[in-house]
């Protein structure tokens, strides 16, 4: 009998890393890249940034899990109500959104790109330093990275606060709720961390009117998605000095065009898209345990809510 | 009866925050900052980050506070030896350094210089990021300072190991000691972070034997002094490929002259010895509560061990 294929289809290079842990780990299962030619009625699994348009073509489809913690790229439109969509949540996702927000905070609350710029410049000279304890960071959003996060800022002693669509209680943060506290959140926020999903109510939602709820000169780190980001209004904070400074992992397109303003703003620290990347070893880990748990009927790790979008 | 006198010798600005804390904190001390014109005879306490050449001005003077966390620029043949001294540790130094040495290690793992010339170049192109666990730490020196940075280091998952003179148990760090471990503890590291004071045996301990000894394409991060580093080494080191970037908030003489290698080296990263400072608030704290200790005829904190130098 021919084992159950396990099809993936995102970057090949991840690909062959995955294709490895699977030969290791899961013998019991084959493992292929996409495109398919052939074994379509033996395709179970599939992990993907994005699904083929026609899922059909594999009708004997158990499991549909994404490659990123992301979900938003997907076309629910195309997917059969009924198919399980697993969000990725492996520990390297989280060790890499954690290590690069903490860098990105602690980048901006000890100037480390001003002190580029006074090197480059050949300027001795000591700015100010503030103490952590004075220095307040707000997350947008309270999901498993934003709580890692949290967690980590903590210890290096900034004031923590996080602000999500429904109440969370979480030991050491405040936690804020729904859009009527929104502006008090942001009142007492110097650094703002998007770590949003993207859904129909969080489009654009960093914004002229956000900006102008901060205290001025606060900054802002965006590692949601570039939807989340009004980029003209952006734009326009940094210039009259309502924001300070601003890191974005993320825009939208992808990459960013060619002369577009955020590539040589000297308030704008840009990175592609690589704040967390899927761990191929641990992701294989999370991925078989969900499929242990389908195959036992045991209840699955990160289902996504279709009606919410993420 | 007239107050004794509390005199302070380093940076005049951050001496009138002291003077702040004084006047709230200790108001049966009188806070002074050199130089003094009057009161020679009650000056009890002082707070310096060069102390006075001649101390036989003031004959009654009980205790000598350095303002830094380093005591190297003390020039010991100048000061009766009967006196004590007394290092400067306090949470405002310690935070300061943890931010430092973390957004040090950070940078480097996450290539946030690369990313930044990237930016610069309008190129969108992720860089292989290498797991936590896989990327060594090794800090030279266990003093609070380093104690306190390679707790924090831990939190981010890097394996992390310490070397110094003596040998110590410390939970989750492996610790190597004495000469004889330094070839095997930098065979295991990284990143490299020097923490150590600078005495005569660790002047230069940074030179070329010891990047040799270290994997090819590790890193350097000095926050100890400018004095631990053969900077022609490093030059040396960085240009045929041994170590791939350094850090330096520290170098000799300071300011960095103008003109030398290290302003414009694309590898190296130089900020003007801004990684850890003294803050007013916490510093007053801690020499508050050594002056009690003093009175009250018990043991001191931070005492300066004269015969080895920190």
């Amino acid at each position: 009998m021919q084992r159950p294929i396990f099809l993936y289809k995102a970057d090949p290079v991840r690909g062959a890393e995955w294709a490895s842990w699977f030969a290791l780990k899961a013998p019991q299962l084959e493992f292929r890249q996409w495109p398919l030619e052939d074994g379509h009625q033996r395709v179970r699994y599939l992990a993907a940034w994005q699904p083929p348009t026609d899922l059909s073509i594999f009708p004997k489809l158990d499991l549909i899990f994404s490659v990123g913690a992301g979900i938003d790229q997907f076309d629910f439109s195309t997917l059969p109500p009924a198919l399980p969509v697993l969000r990725m949540v492996e520990p390297g996702i989280i060790g890499g959104m954690v290590e690069y927000a903490t860098l990105a905070v602690l980048s901006i609350h000890r100037e480390w790109l001003a002190y580029r710029d006074q090197q480059r410049a050949g300027a001795w000279k000591a700015l100010r330093v503030r103490p952590a304890g004075s220095r307040r960071i707000g997350v947008l959003g309270l999901g498993v990275l934003a709580q890692a996060v949290l967690a980590q800022l903590r210890t290096l002693s900034f004031p923590c606060a996080a602000w999500s669509a429904s109440q969370h209680v979480i030991d050491g943060i405040d936690c804020y709720a729904g859009s009527d506290a929104l502006p008090t959140f942001l009142g007492r926020t110097d650094i703002l961390i998007c770590l949003l999903p993207l859904t129909e109510s969080t489009r654009a939602i960093l914004d002229r009117r956000l900006f102008a709820a901060l205290p001025r000169g606060a900054a802002l780190i965006n590692c949601g998605r570039g939807g989340h980001l009004v980029q003209a209004d952006l734009l326009a904070a940094l210039d009259c000095g309502q924001l300070s400074t601003a890191v974005l992992d993320v825009c939208e397109p992808e990459p960013l065009p060619a002369g577009d303003p955020l590539w040589h703003h000297p308030q704008v620290m840009l990175t592609p898209h690589i704040a967390s990347m899927t761990q191929p070893e641990t992701a294989v880990d999370v991925v078989l345990e969900n499929i242990r748990r389908h195959l036992a009927g045991e209840a699955l790790n990160g289902v996504v809510e279709r009606n919410r979008g993420y």
